[in-house]
């Protein structure tokens, strides 16, 4: 038996989240399936977090264990040729004995997008949180450094959460208006916003809290201060609505670097 | 009566093309039955051109002829609020008496979208056409320059197509790499490829005849000179394959100037 790390990208708009369930395909049942497929093994996939039904996901990290000694370069070709368009592997590589995917991660990076502007964008209705007001992205950048640091983030937690401790640090997070890209529409008068939020750990839907929150602010319906009471209420009902799933995209995964848990190389 | 025009977006991904067919849904029947809601009224619309299953538009324009006085802002809000997320009318404006969507454009622009590399990008699938090989873009730029100015396209063309005459005028056509935007794939190692062509028209499938045949030089498999020899054989089959649908957009269509067809005034 050896120890792998998978990267993996995905575009969840067809799946029902990450985990194995009774009723509709999901991203872990998929691949599970393409390895057995490729490899002839039935093994257990566990992915960094299970991300919820339409999130997505740029490298999400998933460790397995195999009896299987295909070099990684081979299983990746193999793997993407069984697998779906909107499923990927982007690369595989040996770790640590027992590397597991959730307990050994020491921070995550999620990006949420919107857009806003009376006019919806065709382009992203699955990929983007649309906001009919024109939202003031520099207020909300503002009052997301609040978030900055260690805090108690139990106010932007789901429940269906079983974490020990609700604290958390935030390391970075910043909301910014992007030009669109060539293939997003230039005749609306809106445009792409991008929040990112990278920390230790998350909470069950803590970044669609925040961005439902800061959504608040940027609508003008509350003030730059206002994510700093909703922390410190530490109360759910304090803050502002779950932003939908679509929006949500899990950029990265940390690992400690000593054992190394080399990056996308494809050569075991 | 009085003329309309209509500017409307669409992802095509989930419709049978434009026209209204007996199976499926197309653009063409849901736009229609917006307006029959909004309106009461039912009527035609025509678009500049008959996109096919797949195909994307940025700004397609309808014409219409209506009894309805509703205010064209007024018109605007009401089918949008009608619509699915993924089909948006940007704007409705007065057009001259007898306003024609077909018959009285002067010229459109396409752009076909390509991600080529070893790793497929999973947020492209619908709105790309994946090569695996890497292109080499600039043989296709100077490939595609040979296709400018005013040829018989007839080797563009695919059957089913019952145009009088099959000589055109490339006024503009370019490849070129863009980097990625914030929503796509870092970790990949391809990239975006951007195709554009404007023309006084097109004939059917005459754009994604023209990327099938310009992939062909890009992997290498054909010179830089082999789109004029295409063109010159006047034989479909002497050019490359169509390429799929998902990758095209219509960018724009264009009018005459005078009698006056405003663009995307949404106050009548």
């Amino acid at each position: 038996m050896r120890s792998l790390k998978l990267t993996v990208a995905y575009d969840g708009g067809r799946y029902c989240g990450w985990q194995v369930q009774a009723r509709g395909a999901t991203i872990q049942q998929t691949l599970e399936r393409a390895w057995t497929k490729v490899t002839g093994e039935r093994i257990r996939l566990t992915a960094s977090g299970r991300t919820d039904a339409g999130v997505h996901a740029l490298a999400q990290a998933v460790s397995l264990e195999t009896s299987n000694q295909l070099p990684c370069d081979v299983l990746v070709r193999a793997l993407n040729a069984s697998l779906p368009d909107d499923i990927a592997v982007l690369g595989a590589a040996p770790a640590p004995r027992g590397f597991h995917a959730i307990r050994d991660a020491v921070g995550k990076r999620y990006r949420y997008l919107l857009h806003d502007g009376p006019l919806r964008d065709v382009f992203a209705s699955g990929h983007a949180w649309w906001v009919f007001q024109r939202l003031d992205t520099d207020a909300m950048h503002r009052a997301a450094q609040s978030l900055r640091g260690r805090h108690d983030f139990c106010s932007f937690q789901s429940a269906g959460s079983e974490r020990a401790t609700t604290v958390r640090t935030v390391t970075d997070i910043f909301v910014e208006r992007r030009p669109l890209d060539g293939a997003a529409d230039p005749t609306t008068s809106g445009g792409r916003i991008v929040l990112e939020i990278a920390a230790d750990g998350f909470l069950y839907n803590m970044v669609r809290a925040i961005v439902g929150t800061l959504v608040e602010v940027g609508r003008g319906a509350k003030g730059e201060e206002w994510p700093a009471a909703v922390l410190a209420a530490k109360n759910r009902r304090a803050a502002g609505m779950t932003a939908p799933p679509q929006g949500l995209i899990l950029v990265s995964v940390e690992y400690p670097s000593p054992p190394a848990v080399a990056g996308d190389e494809t050569a075991c």
